[in-house]
């Protein structure tokens, strides 16, 4: 019986992941991922071709924008996004991994918490455990491997501080393009 | 009024994005691609998957060749390919970005140029503001934050000039591969 | 005839890479891609998404994992996958790439060799003449350019060691995610 439970959920999964994820209605996939257990403030989007790992536990505050092809992980502890967080194309953010040094490669987690305002540049990857102080910066292509203070701009493989964010983050985020 | 044409033009936009990079000929890409307004010269390819944001904004010269998965992007400005120009898989093209220090998080785009013989390799990133000499090699899953001069060859996040091409640049490049 | 011999192999090769690898179960997959030429062991999985071009030419050993949306690319050479290998999601492993210095931007190919219980990370790169020495781990992200010794970790654009593997290796390797 729970054998029959698990590869339902699992059949569901590939559901959201292929054929949720295509449609191109901004309100059709919100209401469709917050019925699998995601959890949406108000005024956020979800485009087109993402994936919600465990949306169960991932959590958007209001007015976030993710954008197309992104991945958010919540199979490795919760996965918290503030307001105002702007994700760009084709971000991945990790909750799980391997242990490295492990005998058995078991996995391992840890939750990953993105404030509010930050902004993550194009492919970049988040991995388990970072958090991204209030504000912060991730430029095009960085591997974000610890923790970001706020208002940083961090850049590169593995990513390093680069400078300070200066800017009043007087905004409220609100991008739902059409068919997108 | 403007409201409506403003929506069938994104619809024609995901149609060029979702269904017509699908199509696996690439005489009909084309054909379809020029009649949403890019410029293109003789014998170029634009393999499947790609995606063209503001075509009428994007100028491809002769003998290019525009592999799988590209994203070019001529929201912010014209983004210009030169003759011979090699892009690899999943290179990605952006004319437009945010500006990180405005107060409100606001677009901010710079035209990008590409001269001849350039040669894109795989997963890189190009951003806004940026030309590529003639000649010039941009290694894989290097991100282009700088302008390149004439045969370079540039690698890394961010990239950095590693050596000097050496090549005649003889050659006249023409790639259709069936089905792709 | 050699024409119309070719142009079908080209069909093929669409097949498996846009139809084949978007079927969500394993079996018939891992059935396909043998049928197609590929060499794969006990106990592998090789999940949706994957693209294997030449799969005459790619080997796989048992208990390896191919995760999503990997590329394997056996046309400029063998490439081998030895026991136990687990690849995540989004690698891309080349053999064939162009010579920079070649006056006529010419094809060059090297065979790649990944060895027992190697772990390749998230969207690393490997270029082709690479090999991956037993245990050894790729960073995500990584772009590795050169051989890896045994039970390193290397990380970084162009991928550098970082550090021992302190594993026994004592695992067994066998991950079928149902619709995956």
């Amino acid at each position: 019986m729970a054998k029959i439970k698990f590869i339902i959920s699992r059949f569901f999964a590939y559901i959201l992941r292929r054929w949720v994820s295509c449609t191109p209605f901004n309100f059709v996939r919100l209401r469709l991922y917050r019925l699998s257990g995601l959890t949406v403030g108000r005024k956020c989007s979800i485009l087109m071709g993402c994936e919600l790992r465990y949306p169960h536990k991932i959590i958007l505050g209001d007015h976030c924008v993710v954008n197309r092809d992104v991945l958010l992980d919540g199979r490795g502890g919760l996965l918290t996004l503030g307001n105002n967080v702007d994700v760009a194309q084709e971000v991945v953010i990790w909750t799980l991994g391997h242990d490295i040094h492990d005998d058995f490669h078991r996995d391992i987690g840890a939750p990953v918490t993105i404030e509010d305002f930050v902004w993550i540049g194009h492919r970049a990857i988040i991995m388990p455990g970072v958090t991204l102080g209030r504000g912060a910066v991730v430029a095009a292509g960085a591997v974000v491997t610890k923790s970001v203070p706020a208002m940083s701009i961090v850049a590169g493989v593995p990513a390093k501080v680069i400078g300070q964010r200066q800017s009043a983050l007087s905004y409220t985020k609100f991008h739902r393009p059409w068919f997108e």
